[in-house]
């Protein structure tokens, strides 16, 4: 028996069970009544709602990350942390990986503990085959799940996001009104944010009525580390013949290693060559020149995360999705009139 | 009443009552009885010891790190908790920052949580003044204790490190062999392997009966990921007429900083000027030329730090100390004869 279960059994909405079981003062005596009826019939209790029935829980929320040691979903660990911390919450981390069927069997051994809620961080939980998503849902049924970065439409599903096809869209158009119409669009991961940043990136051409070129479009299967793999894969794309005036990276480790192919190759970036990354890391202060990055606010949007989590654990209705903005920083290796620099 | 008094009260070793508590067949049914006795006498159990007891416990360790989001400390969390998962717990996470009180608390709490040992994942949680590190003592009286990369002689502490001195003499005496007497030393943490770096880097020159010049050991107090910074830092330094030959880091992070500062003022590198980092990030790629940086192999040392958690947690005799070697991976920034070259 989940919340579902309980909805429907006793003939109230979902949030109204929620409400109920997170002991919020909002709901008529006789409303509780009926869904305490309910479960006190079935005399199940599931553990993420044992608090608000006044048992004793760990307070814990689960963190899910395919790699905790990723400079991105480092940092998105580390926000989130804290910032459950801060409202009284342990947080249980795991690191499913990337495969399919290790996150789904990493998702259901968090069910197993005792946790109040669940955080899949990073958007590579979800899949653009819905069928893959089902197990999700089906996590969703028993405790509230919440996504960062990416979108799916589920009951007890909640997501904090970024506009990345929008900001994509953005510095693409911006490229192309520089006179930069054979962006390289280099990725690393077919994730629903990897899907959005391409979508923006081909969406840009599209509204300029411009054609998109496949061939611009490459994706690198290396290791996620390998910033000199990612050198060699673009001199073997130049060697191929392919041209290009700019490098759009869905992530900053791509954008290094094109700082480096530049290098390499006697290419004066950004006189000739424009390089854009994703995600304002340490490694654009770190390259020669510092690259520019579209900073997608992981801090507020983590923080925008545990926010929307503890206002649903204490039975508050809560949208089911927030959007930010992003935004590109312009560092060395861009000269796009109108965007923010920084030093 | 701790694991201490149940040694005491029952007249056998700690290592016994560990055993007994842990169900290891390696007891005599005498002992076992004799500390049982006084185990039911007292009506204590520790959660961490309740497995061992038959009990059900959440089979989960805490980690505690200070940052999470740091390049190295993230790494650390990734390897720790995969071994963990594979040897079927959990892990907590705590981020407990750099300052003293919040390490205290955040061991504490961690200690109410229902964990079977904790993992201090840092040297900064060892410090010199032994005072302050009573309240590690105080938990390792509660549940075992494990140290990633930090000293400390006290029962139920197990410490599994890289020999930081070491490595740090031998990179600084390879520096002064090759002619490079004025080595910049710089560092940004007083922590347990911070200061054994410091001292390995004065050891080289003590035993070759050299001076050591105060003004080259530099303490950086900017933002751990502020590049820009530590290259501001150093041409500081040079504006006040400081001349060095070679820098020497106690992270990527300060030897990348170094890197621009060379190239701010015109010097060459490895002619002019050699670096050399620690800890072999994925920073030292991303620099130009790539750093040469020591690796201190923390992959090995988590799988070793699990095992011997693990074990413990199973009664077995384990060594409190296990001591890996770090060794330089030279890259683009030094010319040092005789150490492993990586391309």
């Amino acid at each position: 028996m989940n919340i579902y279960d309980i909805s429907k059994q006793a003939g109230v909405s979902i949030a109204t069970v929620s409400r109920v079981l997170n002991g919020s003062p909002n709901v008529k005596p006789s409303t509780r009544r009926k869904v305490m009826d309910v479960i006190d019939r079935y005399g199940y209790t599931p553990n993420a709602f044992a608090r608000g029935l006044g048992l004793d829980t760990m307070n814990s929320i689960g963190i899910i990350c395919a790699d905790s040691s990723d400079l991105y979903l480092a940092k998105a660990v580390y926000y989130i942390e804290g910032n459950l911390r801060k409202s009284g919450y342990n947080c249980i981390l795991t690191c499913s990986g990337y495969e399919h069927s290790d996150k789904e069997s990493a998702l259901a051994l968090m069910i197993n503990q005792r946790v109040d809620a669940v955080i899949l961080a990073g958007s590579n939980y979800i899949e653009t085959d819905a069928e893959r998503n089902l197990y999700i849902r089906n996590a969703a049924a028993q405790i509230p799940v919440f996504l960062l970065n990416a979108d799916m439409e589920c009951p007890n599903v909640f997501c904090t996001m970024c506009d990345d096809f929008k900001a994509s869209q953005e510095v693409s158009g911006a490229l192309i009104d520089s006179g930069m119409t054979d962006i390289l669009y280099l990725y690393n991961s077919r994730s629903y944010s990897g899907m959005r940043k391409l979508d923006g990136y081909q969406s840009a051409y599209h509204i300029r009525e411009l054609p998109v070129d496949k061939e611009l479009m490459q994706y690198y299967e290396g290791s996620r580390e390998d910033i000199d793999g990612v050198c060699r894969f673009l001199c073997g794309l130049r060697a191929q013949g392919l041209r290009f005036h700019a490098v759009f990276a869905s992530e900053d480790m791509l954008a290094a290693g094109a700082v480096k192919y530049a290098k390499a190759n006697g290419i004066d970036i950004p006189g000739e060559l424009s390089v854009v990354g994703y995600n304002n890391s340490l490694l654009t202060t770190c390259s020669d020149p510092e690259i520019s990055s579209i900073d997608n606010h992981l801090e507020t949007l983590c923080a925008q995360l545990v926010r929307t989590c503890i206002s649903v654990l204490n039975g508050e209705d809560m949208p089911p999705k927030v959007v930010y903005s992003g935004e590109l920083i312009q560092k060395g290796t861009t000269r796009l009139p109108g965007f923010a620099s920084q030093k």
